[in-house]
């Protein structure tokens, strides 16, 4: 019988081709993938909670494997962060994926399929200068962003809609894309203002355009009100831009 | 007549080799040397005020270079970053290189020899998890450090000394190892400590040796009293260990 295991990963997604595996590319799975398969002598796969992009973060990611290996669970943490991180001299050279926990589940327990929901985090960095040391973990917006009408756009998309404005075009065919928004928040923390959505499930791209259609909201050049409209549209063109990658953070998955 | 130009930088040292050139290694050097060259047509080497290793950043470098291009100075700043800088969709891809400004100089100003002095910064985050979005920022210190015995230390530093104790063995041969530390501040924001010393010159790896001597006695294993001594050894062994590089910012430079 094998042990069904559930990790709790964080990552920085910079330097990732996105989450999920592809050849000849550094991924968060191929790089899991690699050391559990080491360990185990044979080959593991892993079902991560959600696929992030290139250049997105995971404060708390989920994934499920399951595996045999007599390893109590509560020490597979340190063994795989120690697998990760390399020493140079008398430091440890920190690595851009951190196991957070290691525990075992029931055998029925899936990473993504047993999800009730999830959390984003958005971090708009809203500044005349941008800031070097965080231009990969936040949006750089230079023009004022007016926080009161951003925040009352954010009103409008709490609830049960259809949430087709908000997919990338392209995306793969889907039964239905309505979506329930449980809880959408914002707020302004010196020149960041960071952004929460969380909801079931979420369409391809959806935080990133909901986020970047509220910048657009926060430029004066679509009104709170439109959010209506725009969700009513149930098309791409509709909405406002897709905000880049390196704001976004996966940051808790419910089950 | 060429005309003699000061640039002001500011850069992400992580993916750099460090800040001189070097061959088949991404400098900062190299990158605006390249920069430059192309738009002169001919070779154009630059003068750094300082030499920063690899992984070390700046918020304020300075170097100048002499070419005699028919391009006025003022737009120079916009020109450079927008030839370290991408596009990518409607995104602009920001580099680890930023040119601050660009202003013409006397022909006997120099960025080194001109320079009367210089203040580094140094942040250690000081938390039991560290911070993975930070890694490359920040020295990572999870032991509880006291820091009214790091502040009591810093002020034996201050004054004129000889800070062989604080050179790295293997540096090269110099007149003289006695240098100035003109202020010294250390404070606490939030989880970070945030150290900063001005000199008129510093020795190779000095600030990084005090810090981490600094480190030393916050961990209790030196007392604040024992810098005195260390200093009087005048030998590398009787200081802390080198803290890493990433910890260390040059922020200003002074003429």
């Amino acid at each position: 019988m094998k042990k069904n295991i559930l990790l709790k990963i964080k990552y920085d997604g910079t330097h990732f081709a996105g989450l999920q595996i592809q050849p000849r590319q550094r991924t968060v799975q191929g790089e899991i993938e690699k050391v559990l398969s080491k360990i185990a002598g044979e080959e593991i796969r892993i079902e991560p909670t959600s696929r992030t992009d290139s250049g997105v973060h995971a404060i708390c990611q989920c994934v499920t494997f399951q595996w045999d290996v007599n390893l109590p669970t509560e020490k597979l943490k340190y063994v795989l962060n120690n697998c990760f991180s390399k020493r140079q001299n008398r430091f440890r050279i920190l690595s851009d994926i951190e196991i957070l926990s290691a525990e075992e589940v029931p055998e029925d327990f899936h990473a993504r399929f047993s999800a009730t929901g999830k959390t984003y985090r958005y971090i708009i960095h809203n500044a005349k200068e941008y800031d070097i040391y965080r231009r990969n973990y936040v949006y750089e917006v230079k023009e004022d962003l007016d926080f009161q009408s951003m925040k009352k756009a954010c009103s409008y998309f709490i609830g049960e809609h259809d949430f087709k404005s908000f997919e990338s075009s392209g995306s793969n065919p889907r039964e239905t894309t309505v979506r329930t928004v449980t809880d959408m928040r914002i707020e302004r923390v010196d020149e960041d203002i960071i952004i929460q959505v969380t909801g079931n499930k979420f369409l391809y791209n959806m935080v990133r355009i909901m986020v970047g259609t509220l910048v657009e909201v926060g430029m004066g050049r679509k009104k709170p009100e439109d959010i209506k409209e725009i969700i009513q549209a149930k098309n791409r063109t509709a909405a406002g831009h897709t905000a880049p990658p390196q704001g976004l953070y996966l940051l808790e998955i419910y089950y």
